[in-house]
């Protein structure tokens, strides 16, 4: 099966501490990268990740709070030192642009690739990247200031061929690929030979939702609807219900709520708040309601 | 004795590894911090030493290369959120002020405390700072951008009082103060009791000098002079002495030979560049012309 990995960079929340990073995670979708928000440190656990720089073209922010977009700069300057030569795109709220464009141009200067900025409306589900391989689609969230997710769906990969039955019907190689894509073969004496005696159909296309951060919000149900992986923040445990509410965050409960009514292969929770030493409450609360349910750390690495 | 140490939080130098923090520094002079640099990062740094963070209110920016200021928007905007109230001033070349500006008003909007910036020439040798335990003062050094190192110079303390003296002639308590800053006690019959017999020197000022980053500049000499520690930037190896000279920084050799000229006490060198996964070598090169030489590394504290 081809790549879809989940590397979790950071996982906790506007007050940095020494068990968490700020937020960040990298999505390897078929060898390539794809980072969603970039708070401050994210270069450095980039680097203890592994993965290659070079493979990474697109970086989404979810909204303007520091914690998810402080890292940028320095990820940007150090891709400059490291002489990196393709362009560097990010997908995020007009307002990012403007706020960085003073610092690029000073300490960015004379690099020797380029940076875009492609802004979006995250009030708007809308698709915001597309190619063969995945799309990435909105997901409109309610916070204190615009913020939405993000929908990652791979596109459907053709099927895989018998071997033995195009040896036996003695198909010739040009045909291969239509019959991959779901043709139907006909031999020299018209014979009708079914696509399904010649394929077995591939994986189904699977999908990751992320959502961080937002109060509760039934309304995202439907969009991420049976998706394999959701991460959903849980900053809080039950006992901070209220100020879960007040700051527009949600607690690990909420989060499971959203899961189960989606049906949801696996949950994964995170962006925890610095008052908890040790998030098992967090886990507790919510594999009560959704068994399926993880802790999101630094360095863990979940494939689809 | 009072207290007068220095604290790394990180001695890497531009590209960042898993191994090193970017630029940081905390002097803890009679337990009120003054930090010198602030790469990305710094504030989880900060957190690790566990220095209070009330007693941090003055920053001192060596240059505007983001490996000594990217981690300052993450440290004022993290101070925002834990309420702080007393202002937070910064000692730094006049562009960074507009360069932080936009961030400051985005993202630190309604803070409880002030950020002040105080613009200084780097090229210029001038005391920044003073008050009555310590003065600031640039050391102009040669580096791609205006740079400057930062010499802190500790105020003489009082003399200490020969407590058995002061009750053998009866001095009043009133006198006291007077005699511990050097004067001589008269008695009522006239006669003159010299300072040396009613008190025993304090201990001498101490000094720090920080000099990061720079080329090989034998003019800083005389300003350092018989430092007790002087912390020098030693990015490179003899192997990369053409390099050093290129990128106007300095091999761990050149900072031994400036320790040597100027007599100080102790060398502790950082800014280790990425290539070494070990600094023995720039340890040995260094220590070989001068022997009191030792390696930055994070978490390390040194007291004067």
């Amino acid at each position: 099966m081809e790549k879809f990995d989940i590397h979790i960079l950071g996982c906790g929340s506007a007050l940095p501490t020494t068990r968490h990073q700020a937020t960040s995670q990298v999505i390897n979708i078929r060898e390539k990268l794809f980072m969603i928000d970039c708070g401050e440190g994210t270069q450095v656990q980039l680097r203890r990740s592994r993965l290659r720089f070079n493979r990474l073209n697109h970086i989404f922010i979810s909204h303007l709070h520091g914690d998810h977009c402080f890292g940028l700069i320095g990820l940007i300057s150090t891709f400059g030192m490291l002489e990196r030569t393709a362009d560097l795109h990010i997908h995020c709220h007009p307002d990012l642009e403007k706020l960085m464009a003073p610092q690029l141009d000073f300490f960015c200067k004379g690099m020797t690739y380029q940076v875009f900025f492609h802004p979006f409306n995250p009030g708007e589900q809308t698709v915001i990247y597309d190619d063969r391989s995945v799309s990435v689609e909105t997901i409109p969230l309610r916070h204190r200031m615009p913020t939405c997710g993000f929908l990652f769906k791979e596109k459907p990969t053709p099927n895989h061929i018998i071997r033995e039955m195009i040896d036996f019907y003695q198909i010739p190689i040009c045909m291969i690929n239509r019959i991959k894509n779901g043709e139907d073969y006909v031999t020299n004496d018209g014979t009708v030979i079914p696509n399904s005696r010649l394929t077995i159909p591939s994986d189904p296309p699977r999908m990751y939702a992320y959502c961080s951060d937002t109060c509760y919000l039934p309304r995202i149900v439907p969009q991420i609807q049976g998706v394999d992986l959701l991460f959903h923040e849980a900053t809080f445990a039950n006992t901070e219900a209220v100020r879960a509410k007040q700051t527009f965050h949600s607690t690990a409960a909420q989060a499971a709520l959203i899961a189960r009514e989606a049906q949801v292969k696996k949950l994964l929770i995170g962006h925890f708040s610095a008052r908890y030493e040790d998030e098992s409450i967090l886990l507790k609360e919510a594999s009560e309601i959704f068994p399926h349910t993880m802790l999101a750390e630094e360095n863990l690495k979940i494939s689809l």
